[in-house]
């Protein structure tokens, strides 16, 4: 029924056909504008290069009323340092590298096998040199060698295996976090279970409960602070067995996100301009699932079309809501649906904007939300 | 219908009249509780100077328990250094000065023109000296010289066309936070248009969407962790065709809040006790447009009276609810209708203490919802 | 009707005989969980020594692939320095200490005398040594004593009134989060009242307002962010006339949160393993009340049972929704209800992990939920 986390159709080289042109002038930045909305009218922003006149409201303390071209010293040098077109040009560099190839993506759907009617899944936790944006490594722990971790996918009610073995130099364990499962399966070290040791297996199993579907995730509860943030996190998903439980989508797209010392702000283990970004064509509906794997809080933004909040932790909301930006704490999930109604590529971030952007271009948690005809 | 941000009708000279004599005694601290309440038994607040009964609920480790009036040493020196009489004259100054006078005030409507149906409005970018509270002075970027930018407020389906210059010595853009677009008119530097470079002038020109209303902000787009928190935000309103579409009020007062580098801590531009009151009659309904342009949540507590939330990011919430303590996350805006059933000056803050109070007293995100009969 | 606030029963060596076997090993592991879940499958996690099969999605750049058991000088050495037992028996030591006994408990009933149909507390205001956690102590401020103060309770529109004696080397006063209640009755320094000096008492008074019911707080409002968060902060409870209000519960838990500089994280003025477990017979309902006196969101997390809102800030929520994770903002409460269906002693902790686990295991806002047969 719903396209899975299928953002692998785009490419650099088309998304830069697509988008990249916006910097070469106004002309050619309408490439979707104007198509997008054929029954409104539309007028291209339109760069003037004649001063203009002073306005009446005046300003005060403002350093220079330069003329349009003038090549004074104030205009060519930001307050930030460096020339403007310097720092402009940062700027267009990020956007035209997106999205930009790296090694290694995570979230991907994780195998299994069937023994009877258990689902069976092996994990690894690895120490890991992970590019979490072009060129840019850390040491992380990963699950099956990515960050996130692949994502686990079952039906609601399944019975499941997971095989765990520990490659890390330190003990772990892991949390199934949403999932109701039986105590000792819950995966907290010395209250459900003994750490797994550098080195050894584990095995949890567990059948989930009806109703207990949706977004959750799991991570280790072990040195959390440490080993979650560094990247021992992945999506798990539960089916629901009425497909329409959180209302009807065409497609979905997963957005884990963190903050900790691997890759700084990342979004599915990469920053900007190694951001995947969200497809979809025109008239789809984009299921959204938001899951907090960091320490701060994410208000995450979506330019040109509203969000509708259809569930939170895997539970329906009582009625869904609309917004433009949604604040995810650390643990939270939020799923939501986007009605894909605006042909473009459309800016997608945390809103903390300092999460976001820098003086040399925008970095960490900023994606694209790309509407096609 | 409404009366908006109508918050000039009260001078520091008459706000000390009412609220100030508090500090004087406790005589007078009752200004307005004996009044607004005269159906309930009353009983004023009265300092006991003879000692307390020592009290049954021994505490532990508490050094010294000092009779009133006595004056030991500890008495007079709080933990934070200076004497108790010192700091408290400090607190006291801030409340008296409330409002005090400073140069410039942000978030008043902006006149347009009309050619044809399209509302035509003009926004300057300027370097400006803000004074964000009494004699402090920050370097801050500014539309049309003010902080925050001048409202601008429309109607639902309104044409609009905004003329922007650029006089900073750096590149800008303005997003449309919150409005549905054309795609290259949104604002994003080279994802949707070119910058606009020092000394350029750049036109955008949108329809509002039906259903598109409500409370929604313009900023910057372009080194935004830096340009917005520095000044570039502003209010932008849509008048809905229903006019209770979130519900009925009389008054309304726009809230923008920002903890950037200019200011710090500020509501519309100002730290206490520079900030505007809210004011409104007994009886009246006062809507209060939140929106967070900061990079920190800020839990907003209004004390005396709750407040019902009607919309969030402008769109009404299926179902209004009551709190005392609103959370807004950068980029989330709210709206709360505050029923004002009880005369006085009641305190209105964010309630992240430390962003409100500091040993020297009030500052940054305070303000006084002021009920008069 | 409902037990309050009853986590006296268990004690530090039933609990070691409950849990603390989980360290020991997997068999008993499965204290709670088989018992927990008769009617589903039940596969015991099972540590298994022999080397897992190497992985189909191999991991890049990981150090090191060890065999089970296998003594590299890798396997024996955290990235986080010390070896990996010493580190796992930091975590286990912690957890079997729980609940640690310290000196001092917060958030005990107040007791009040009747004067006429006046209900009449006594707080005093004191500096303490508080015993956060075991054998660590900081210089605090105290009601009666405790951090938290006690706890107030009364009835919905009862009158009350509380003396108040300031033992403290500073001015202070209190203000009544969330009561309505009249101007000169609401605790604001120079806004509603003079301060109360050192060595001063002072008396509120006010009656509770029909309809002005549910989970409150009294703390300071006079250097407040330095003084809430040192302790002077408590509790205050209104029951309303209708016992269902708030939906059907057996027993009830408040959790203050704290984050200031005595004690850092804390539930209840204690941070593990010395806070107390919210106890739970299978089957019961148990409302917690979260109130958030802190400088930061909290976000809950509740392993095993889903968390159902039913108040914000003392109001009723339009419909109550579902959660595992509840984000608590300063200033805020929220009152949620567990269903006690799974038998366990499960992990309950704020979910930046940074405030919950480091690398010398558990400490600070961590709490076990334990549901007995």
């Amino acid at each position: 029924m719903s396209i899975k986390n299928e953002t692998s159709r785009i490419t650099r080289r088309n998304f830069v056909g697509l988008v990249g042109a916006a910097g070469l002038g106004a002309a050619s930045a309408a490439v979707f504008g104007a198509a997008a909305n054929p029954d409104r009218e539309v007028v291209q922003g339109i760069p003037v290069v004649t001063p203009a006149a002073p306005d009446s409201a005046a300003s005060t303390g403002h350093d220079g009323h330069m003329a349009a071209g003038e090549a004074t010293p104030g205009a060519g040098t930001p307050a930030t340092g460096g020339s403007v077109d310097d720092m402009d040009a940062m700027h267009e560099e990020g956007i035209k590298s997106f999205p930009a190839p790296t090694e290694g993506l995570g979230g991907q759907p994780l195998e299994y096998e069937l023994d009877g009617d258990v689902k069976v899944f092996r994990l690894t936790c690895d120490v890991v040199s992970w590019e979490y944006a072009p060129g840019q490594y850390a040491d992380g722990y990963a699950y099956n060698g990515v960050i996130p971790g692949p994502e686990i996918r079952v039906n609601e009610g399944d019975k499941v295996r997971v095989h765990v073995k520990n490659n890390l130099p330190e003990s772990t364990v892991i949390h199934w976090h949403g999932l109701i499962v039986p105590h000792d399966q819950d995966g907290v070290t010395f209250v459900t279970q003994p750490p797994i040791k550098p080195g050894m297996e584990y095995t949890y199993e567990f059948q989930l409960r009806e109703g207990n579907t949706g977004s959750h995730m799991y991570h280790s509860h072990h040195n959390a602070a440490e080993q979650v943030t560094k990247g021992l996190l992945g999506a798990f998903i539960v089916e629901p067995k009425d497909p329409n439980k959180y209302g009807q989508y065409d497609r979905e797209h997963t957005i884990i996100l963190n903050d900790g010392p691997i890759g700084g702000f990342t979004l599915n283990g990469k920053g900007f301009p190694a951001t995947q970004p969200v497809m979809a064509k025109k008239g789809e509906k984009v299921l959204i699932r938001y899951m907090n794997e960091g320490l701060m809080i994410h208000p995450m933004h979506l330019h040109g079309m509203p969000q509708l909040v259809v569930a939170q932790d895997g539970w329906p909301v009582p009625q869904p809501y609309h917004c433009d930006t949604i604040n995810i704490a650390p643990g939270q999930r939020f799923d939501v649906i986007v009605d894909a109604t605006e042909v473009g590529a459309w800016a997608f971030h945390c809103h903390i904007l300092s999460h976001a952007e820098s003086q040399h271009g925008m970095f960490g948690m900023v994606t694209l939300f790309i509407v096609e005809e």
